[in-house]
């Protein structure tokens, strides 16, 4: 039975106004009474203290998170836990707690305190916590613009309709001048990319800096696209200090058409993709670098969906994130729950392209073909056509018949019988692999 | 015996160029050859495919990341990892890895990016790996300006030479107004509190408008001062959207004298830091709000002492950081480890002022004096003051007698014999701890 004080963070029947509500679901670990600890992480994450002393008030009416269901069960306690050595047995426990969003208003940093910040994970009894999702209200949600082209944008302006996205990461990623970056671009581009993209890594850098870049890419975006008759595109990597954001979008911008951008998310904060949606005219891309060290855990800190939904709600139009295979260290399962994130209904925000990425190749066509059961994804390989034996043209190719064997339904062996880009890609694969 | 291609990222001599490199100090667990992981951990950090197909050239020598020391013994596997069923027994390594800063400058995100990013989180045969440290050469640590202030300087400010800083946070933290808000700072302020200071969860809220809080504080704080002879000083929390920083920056410094800033760190982003430190003249705060889900974990992640060390570069003049107690689930030594990021030399970046901070109370300050062996240190107690019997004056005169007692080598429970507001404060914490 719980305390008169701790009662008063539960809420026994339906929310009459949910509306007032974002509902976060966490998985926790607790070493005391599960009921108990419950309470105290809605109390630590709101309103901690929530009288003064000697006053007839209680703030909790207004600004207390409320638990509005819980499971639980016994399992050993997590292994990097401190308090293990006293308790090698807790209490695993699913919760919902509706948090009343008046508390931190439509602010991202804000919300992030509340969410996950000291209330969260250094709440009294429990052992480990992890945030798994965020159920938004309609009227919250409202406050945020989402992606401004979304898929549907994105697919009309490089003119791809029926496929998947097919990005390319010239390699090296670093120390490439700004016309062997170039030329690599133009030689993928030639051969059936549809976006270059910079590497994470790659930013305005001494050797290879932003304008110069942009002013080659340009000459040779066009020079492909009327060789090639499709459009092309040019993913730009604008991390840098979060004050000089705006002045590398402006640059970007000035080279207009064909040009999207992209930020290393949280190196800079889920804030700055925000900050980029209200000022950018063009596409937006949020890369997975900064994310491991908050997600990586089973049962500790935050679920990678929940980082990807929030970029999508801030405005990316692609967001990248860790895919299938061993080397990305992601179980299948969470792999297609980010990917469900991007494209599944949300109120008025809409879809972004999931890109699932890492070690991709000719061969992650098919397979993320027949596991999404959908062509709305993208896949963005390095090696696979930068390091191609003829070349990355030759790799580019080679994307482009995996997709022809995926889409025709031709084993991808059979297909490459007679495309010889394709064969060496397979080739180059298993060396690799 | 590695391939060349491996070896390549080995530098077996000491550097030629030191000041070329960061050295980064991981902890990692493999489950392939100890050797061959650590070259790849290079490998992906920085250039990874090093050449182009076809051509005599080695990106390795100007960009290349190299292995310069290791050491290894086996243990198990670490229970979170994907890996664990396939391999229950891995090695795990110490590692330092000197990355070449030409790779991503003098910028915070891009600097994160290459050492926690990609490469890092999703190394081939690399099971779990924690960012351990990071040693800065001279020349790249000559870029950030660290704290206007520090510890002295900050001490200055508020005239207070001799003792640690006492920091209190009005309560409850949600939903008072800024009449209620400001009466209770001015109580705290007259028992002997120097620092007033808004909850982290505290904003520029809807029922508490920053520029109201700033109004009455400013005329309360001018009013103790008068009546008690001190400095006092007011702590804003300027947490918002990363693009509206800046003008709640000049709304505070509107106001003059007497404030300093505090953002919530890891939910901004920690480039916001650097940008608030080129900006303000007031001194900044940064708060460990959203810093857990990357720091709370033994073998994986970022050990909590490089984000209370970049904190420090980039202009904190106090870092606020969980301490000692259960309830703050951080290890002793771990406390002890931030405490030192915060004072010890760092060229010519000044101390900043630790705060450890956690249920906090009068006592706190004798266990935290025979602990650190130095006055140089705040607390920020919260309940401790604000719901003390005699009220928010009430505890913070226990505050100051607790601090009396143990510069004077008193015991607690003797000096609160004849000191009232101390002999309650250890009531409450009885009731409490």
């Amino acid at each position: 039975m719980l305390s008169r004080d701790l009662e008063g963070f539960y809420c026994r029947t339906p929310l009459a106004d949910p509306e007032r509500f974002l509902l976060l679901h966490y998985d926790f670990e607790t070493v005391v009474d599960p009921e108990e600890a419950a309470a105290h992480l809605c109390q630590e994450q709101s309103t901690a203290q929530w009288k003064r002393p000697g006053k007839e008030e209680d703030y909790r009416v207004k600004h207390g998170a409320k638990v509005v269901a819980q499971v639980h069960g016994q399992v050993p306690t997590a292994a990097f836990s401190v308090l293990k050595e006293k308790h090698p047995v807790s209490t695993a426990c699913s919760v919902t707690v509706a948090h009343p969003h008046v508390n931190f208003g439509a602010r991202i940093p804000n919300m992030l305190t509340a969410i996950c910040g000291e209330g969260v994970f250094f709440s009294p009894g429990i052992a480990a916590i992890k945030l798994m999702d965020i159920t938004f209200p309609e009227n919250y949600l409202r406050c945020f613009e989402g992606p401004r082209f979304g898929i549907e944008g994105f697919r009309d302006l490089i003119d791809v309709h029926d496929r998947p996205i097919l990005f390319g990461i010239p390699k090296p990623n670093l120390g490439l001048s700004p016309e062997d970056f170039s030329a690599l671009a133009a030689e993928a581009w030639r051969g059936g990319l549809d976006v270059a993209k910079d590497d994470e890594m790659l930013a305005d850098s001494p050797w290879s800096l932003l304008t110069e870049r942009l002013r080659l890419l340009k000459k040779a975006r066009i020079d492909c696209q009327r060789a090639t008759g499709e459009k092309k595109l040019y993913l730009v990597n604008i991390t840098d200090e979060v004050d000089r954001i705006l002045e590398l979008l402006d640059v970007v911008e000035r080279e207009g058409e064909g040009n999207a951008v992209m930020l290393n998310t949280m190196t800079m904060g889920l804030s700055a993709i925000r900050m980029l949606r209200k000022n950018a005219r063009m596409p937006i891309a949020g890369h997975f670098a900064g994310t491991a060290p908050s997600v990586g855990v089973t049962n500790f800190g935050i679920h990678s969906k929940v980082i990807v939904k929030l970029q999508r709600i801030l405005g990316c139009d692609i967001v990248i994130f860790p895919g299938f295979g061993g080397r990305m260290k992601t179980a299948d399962a969470e792999v297609m729950e980010n990917i469900a994130e991007c494209v599944k209904p949300l109120g008025h925000i809409p879809p972004a392209l999931p890109v699932p990425a890492g070690s991709n190749w000719a061969g992650s066509l098919g397979e993320l073909y027949a596991k999404l059961k959908s062509a709305d994804f993208g896949i963005v390989p390095g090696r696979a056509v930068f390091d191609h034996p003829l070349g990355a043209r030759g790799g580019a190719r080679g994307l482009r018949q995996g997709w022809e064997a995926a889409a025709s339904g031709v084993a991808l062996a059979k297909y490459a019988e007679d495309h010889r880009e394709l064969a060496l890609s397979i080739e180059a694969e298993k060396t690799v692999g």
